[in-house]
């Protein structure tokens, strides 16, 4: 964990409210810090619905395993988060540990092992001691309050330099509901998904899979859209419970994810999601600068968001804009790689507010200035009009700094 | 240019014999640099056939353009190469650019336009002012001879280090031949193709169609299996002219790429084109590590080539052995991010011969100490065997440095 804040951490860190049904306790297990908490319980009233979205990984790690296996029940009461060891590639251990977590989880909250979900982050490959949860957990469930968030938070971090925490309100039949929900990720972080856990809890009454429809579709334009180095984590875990206690006050009980009732809280879930993903981006490891990349013009959003993540992704890019270059040549070369439709003659870029180039070539006049000015910001914009059709997609990513390489290479030496 | 080399560059560069009808003259045309040489110009025999294989980017430079129209006569006469402008995304200019460059080297050489080809390297997005070839190229004509490959090497550089120069011999129909290549590049190098020029000479009897064969099928396992940054040029270009000057020493003209008789040749080429293309690796912005990746066991080898590109453009693997570290877990993240067929529980990986996980887990034993030693050479070759199926593939890529981010980002600073 570093101990130097990004430049780009949100200045402050917001306060969030309880969400009823849901109480959480950290530890200190010794997974393998000292000194800091470790270990995550929480733990979530009868009737919880439960909707997860995981990384694509080909080798994904035992805990996401796990709770592919338990969302087919679609309910859940607890939730077991532990740093230090990603429990990835850890063969037959993996499993056993795994279900021995599970186990002493389910024990401590008087409840099933299928309604226990599981995330480990850290080193991958090690096998995780699952044996020292038995320590703590019977603490956490005694110690549990509805207001430890930022204890949360703190506890499921790795190389994050800052605990990333949202919330949001919506109403459901005029039923004010809660949205609170954090994150980790600064490194190994590139769609499906960024390298993160986030979990995300309500106290909206919805089903399964309302739930599980709002999340999936909610991902695409958050998580999935946030990239630090193309790198994707064997452990990507996106987790939503809803409690449903806000029954008790009357909130409709809503079944499918397209019901019209779900218009405000749709939009606050996203705008949630977002908010955490772009927290993630501005931890990328080593970032100074905040870069949000729009492709407009394409032939479909699809063929943006490909394009979008090609200039995000490029080495050259991300360093031209941590040397405060505005570089359009690099961000011509990442459209021209995407492998995706682009007219190099209707071409346009933008940093800013400021058109460096158009139709295929450097914009008669810009102010070379007003440029340089803009680049020594630390939020950066580029746009590429690819002047083809009406397809459009933004993505959000950090420049490429010799801190990252010092964060991800100096580690032993 | 760089004006430390690279610590992985081979110990010598060769001489290169010269080839029958291929003759050479390099100048200062002030393009960009100050006191270097940044035009080439080589003069071919009636009579030379010519293949040629160009970046994949839909944003292709002026020149790649014009060589894609010339290469359908399939003949050549000249090539003109300038460092220092890319003559990309310049747009109608770049287009005037290229005809004025074409018509002054034909004037010269006393040839059509369409037997000239043209590349150029460097920035991207400034007018290439053409003018200037005029104020040196019948210098270049009058001066030109068989035995300047050194100094064309050089005059193509950019943030080459060093200059990047094969030979080989073969035989057809019992009668020696020569190949001889030499290749600019060191950044936004990836397939397709690596982003560089390279220029192969020989003397063989071919046709225009058995030369394109050829290269079209060398550059899979050479150029396009070799990666620094995973960027793609706008400017990749990859041409080989045949003078056929052979054949006054009894060579037999070859038509098709798969006659038998091209056996020696064809390997011959393939190797030259393998060594410039690890030459390119080895000079990769801020390397200090040589990295083979293999990878094994694969459904197909278009699997296995994938999965090879994914770990050796993965930022977090290439850190990793910057930082010395046998991180075997950043390979199965890498493996499991590439989409392709893989197992997690069939997974082994070795660094060198050292197998640091089998089956997926960490393997039972092994010598740390060995490893770390072995992480401290200048060479390092990482081995993914999926166990699935025959398909391999093996790519080369360099290690990520802060060097590379300060080549890349601080060049304005």
């Amino acid at each position: 964990m570093s101990t130097k804040i990004s430049p780009l951490a949100p200045s402050v860190v917001p306060d969030l409210p309880p969400v009823p049904g849901v109480r959480f306790a950290t530890a200190e297990a010794g997974i393998r810090y000292k000194g800091r908490t470790d270990v995550l319980l929480a733990l979530l009233d009868p009737g919880t619905t439960v909707a997860g979205v995981f990384t694509r990984s080909r080798c994904p790690s035992a805990p996401v395993d796990w709770c592919r296996a338990n969302l087919a029940h679609g309910t859940a009461r607890a939730l077991l988060v532990n740093s230090g060891n990603a429990n990835a590639f850890t063969g037959k251990k993996g499993r056993e540990s795994t279900a021995l977590a599970a186990k002493l989880a389910a024990e401590v909250a008087g409840i099933s092992e299928t309604e226990v979900f599981l995330a480990s982050t850290g080193v991958i490959g090690e096998p995780l001691d699952a044996s020292k949860f038995g320590n703590v957990l019977a603490d956490c469930a005694d110690k549990a309050t509805d207001s430890a968030w930022l204890e949360a938070a703190r506890a499921i971090m790795t190389t994050d330099t800052f605990p990333k925490l949202a919330t949001r309100t919506a109403t459901i039949g005029g039923v004010q509901v809660t949205i609170n929900g954090f994150a980790k990720g600064a490194g190994m972080i590139a769609p499906d998904m960024a390298t993160m856990l986030s979990f995300v809890f309500t106290d909206a009454p919805l089903s399964a899979a309302a739930l599980q429809g709002l999340l999936s579709r909610g991902v695409q334009g958050s998580f999935n859209a946030v990239t630090v180095d193309s790198d994707t984590s064997t452990s990507d875990t996106l987790l939503a419970f809803a409690t449903g206690a806000a029954a008790q006050r009357g909130a409709p009980v809503i079944e499918a994810a397209g019901d019209r009732r779900l218009s405000g809280f749709r939009n606050a879930l996203n705008s949630l999601l977002v908010d955490l993903a772009q927290q993630v981006a501005r931890d990328g490891e080593g970032a100074r600068k905040f870069i949000t990349v729009k492709v407009e013009g394409a032939v479909s959003a699809a063929s943006a968001k490909r394009v979008a993540l090609s200039i995000a992704n490029s080495p050259l890019v991300k360093t031209a804009v941590a040397g405060e270059d505005a570089n359009w040549g690099r961000v011509v070369m990442a459209v021209g790689k995407a492998g995706e439709p682009a007219d190099r003659d209707r071409l346009s870029i933008s940093f800013g507010d400021i058109r460096v180039a158009h139709e295929g070539e450097r914009a008669a006049s810009y102010d070379e200035e007003a440029v340089s000015a803009y680049m020594r910001g630390d939020e950066v914009t580029i746009t590429a009009d690819l002047g083809l059709g009406r397809g459009a997609a933004t993505v959000w990513t950090c420049d490429l700094t010799k801190e990252y390489v010092a964060i991800n290479g100096d580690y032993r030496s």
